[in-house]
């Protein structure tokens, strides 16, 4: 998507052909910084330390870190210890792995010399397939975005979206933002209401800035408001990301998107969750039982990162010296609030039946 | 309450009798000071500075300042003088109006030469009074939290808050903090979840700051959590105040309220509102269609205060520059949703039935 009106991916190949370029996600809102990754060393940096994140991202990182990775060394060791040094960047992301394995078992068997050609190759296909699948979930959903302006009769659509599920999480598009980059650029009048999403504030830090930078119409809410807007008829449609989803619709996503869930069921506005197939955990049936919830930091609780006046970036305490404070990540949201699932084969009801019925494989 | 181990109240006389004394409730939870108004015009300054909040303890800084004004000039001009300089802090107060109205009416018949000491008198019973009904309204929800410690049959009882309506918001006790602070001091095992409350972040700087203070076990959680909680058992009791409350029982609270109605709601967690009787609007059947809510400055929702490294104190933004944002600041949740309204009378179901059972004055 674009940035100060220039057509952007996450994750991008330098005109050398060799470096690989990223976005700083961790300086955004503040600066938009590009930084060339060049070594195995840089590509793993650039994951650990969380300038790329979402899923999808971090895969496609990690891809083109082993590529880099054979740059200099692509010996048999040089690919087992790019393999490990990757591995341990981010160990509970299964794209990680899911994309390490995958470039490992294409490359372990090839002469080092055709190594570092094939990776960039496979490392390339990688971030395109995932563009591929976050265009098909666009389409999609901008289906749900088309009829909903057809049904208004006017304009704009009215949407609703917590925490980022945009391009900056993906390598274009966005999984949740998807839908509604697709239906902006076809002209559908659209506004977006973005929850903050405390404690780290991706509404603010990264929604807010993505869809500025696009051009889409925004308003930046408090993770509190949600509830009256929908009361009040100013939401015409809810869609979220979701990290996990259960083979029975329900979806494990950010702290909070359960509230927002409540109150679309109680207004009788649409709630949809956006997401690529391929992370559907098809063995768990109840996710609020078997979804285990990451608890974090107290401080992201009691600590933000800001601007003050004279323009420097910095921590802000804002509760009591000693404050206790609980940090839970996510929470699992039922499927009986969700009123689908829009995902790049089509949207499914959110259901065992409705998701078996788009993937007959896991039948 | 207590603060550093010694009792409070948010208004109380100075040893001189004249000297009246506030916490200046904007400088928390960063720094506890205690100020000295002795005239007028520091009531004023008191009241639109927001030093002082809440509508009880507005009332009775009012009640007070037309005392000090009394210590001056008790002409009939002083005395028309002092309440229209006070009236114009916050013209939007109730209990502003309502207690500039009883001293005026109480000191415009009497010799210029007695007024200040029936003033002092006045505002004096009037600050008991709101600690009389404060504490009512404590013992009638420490009856709720005994019996759900009763019916745990171990500690502590889990209850959530939202915003602060403790005893900094009125002169002592608070009206959703009293039946907790009843319920602590009585022995009964409580632990308090204490909604952030963005964007003001009453729940960190206030909440937090005065159950700390007191002693009163409690931890910090940003707004999106409580769902998650109700889900896994983890709440037995929710607790708030309300500004408004609508003769049907409806109730206009902090932005954000609404939310954890639905997921107590969902849940089966008791959700129980605490107010003055004298508080309810009797004009209003309909809360969510009738009770306005106030927008205020985007600002709020995109700077924060807080305190950096080295301890200074200052605002923030939190935003990309320019963000749009809005700003509700509260909103209603439907009587349904509310298991019943704590009173200085007993808890009424919420509904007209169940008010002009114990209001019957209003029948």
């Amino acid at each position: 998507m674009k940035v100060q009106g220039k057509p952007y991916r996450t994750i991008w190949l330098a005109d050398d052909g060799r470096t690989v370029r990223i976005i700083d996600q961790t300086k955004l809102p503040f600066a938009f910084e590009v930084v060339d990754l060049k070594s195995l060393a840089d590509a793993a940096r650039a994951i650990a330390g969380m300038w790329v994140r979402g899923a999808p991202l971090i895969g496609a990182t990690a891809a083109y870190g082993m590529a880099l990775a054979m740059n200099g060394d692509s010996s048999d060791a040089g690919l087992d210890g790019a393999y490990q040094t990757l591995m341990a960047t981010r160990p509970t992301a299964v794209n990680l792995r899911w994309a390490l394995d995958d470039m490992k078992a294409l490359l372990a068997p090839l002469p080092a010399g055709e190594r570092a050609g094939l990776a960039y190759a496979r490392a390339a296909e990688i971030a395109d397939e995932d563009v591929e699948i976050c265009s098909s979930i666009g389409e999609h959903g901008k289906g749900l975005i088309e009829r909903a302006f057809e049904k208004k009769g006017s304009g704009p659509v009215n949407l609703l979206t917590h925490c980022n599920a945009g391009w900056l999480a993906t390598v274009d598009w966005g999984t949740a933002l998807a839908p509604i980059y697709k239906a902006f650029d076809a002209g559908i009048p659209v506004h977006v209401w973005v929850d903050e999403t405390r404690p780290r504030n991706q509404g603010a830090s990264l929604t807010a800035w993505e869809l500025g930078q696009h051009g889409v119409p925004h308003t930046l809410i408090v993770d509190n408001v949600g509830g009256h807007l929908m009361q009040h008829g100013q939401v015409d449609l809810c869609i979220t990301g979701t990290d996990r989803t259960a083979a029975s619709g329900d979806v494990c996503n950010k702290i909070g998107t359960y509230l927002k869930a409540l109150a679309a069921h109680d207004n009788g506005v649409p709630f949809y969750v956006a997401l690529p197939g391929p992370t559907i955990d098809w063995t768990i049936t109840d996710g609020v039982r078997d979804i285990p919830i990451e608890q974090r930091d107290a401080g992201e609780v009691t600590r933000l990162t800001g601007v003050d006046e004279n323009g420097r970036v910095g921590a802000f305490s804002i509760a009591p010296a000693g404050t206790p404070a609980a940090n839970y990540a996510f929470d699992v949201t039922p499927a009986r609030l969700v009123t689908g699932l829009i995902t790049e084969r089509g949207v499914a009801e959110a259901s065992t039946e409705g998701l078996k019925a788009l993937y007959p494989e896991h039948a």
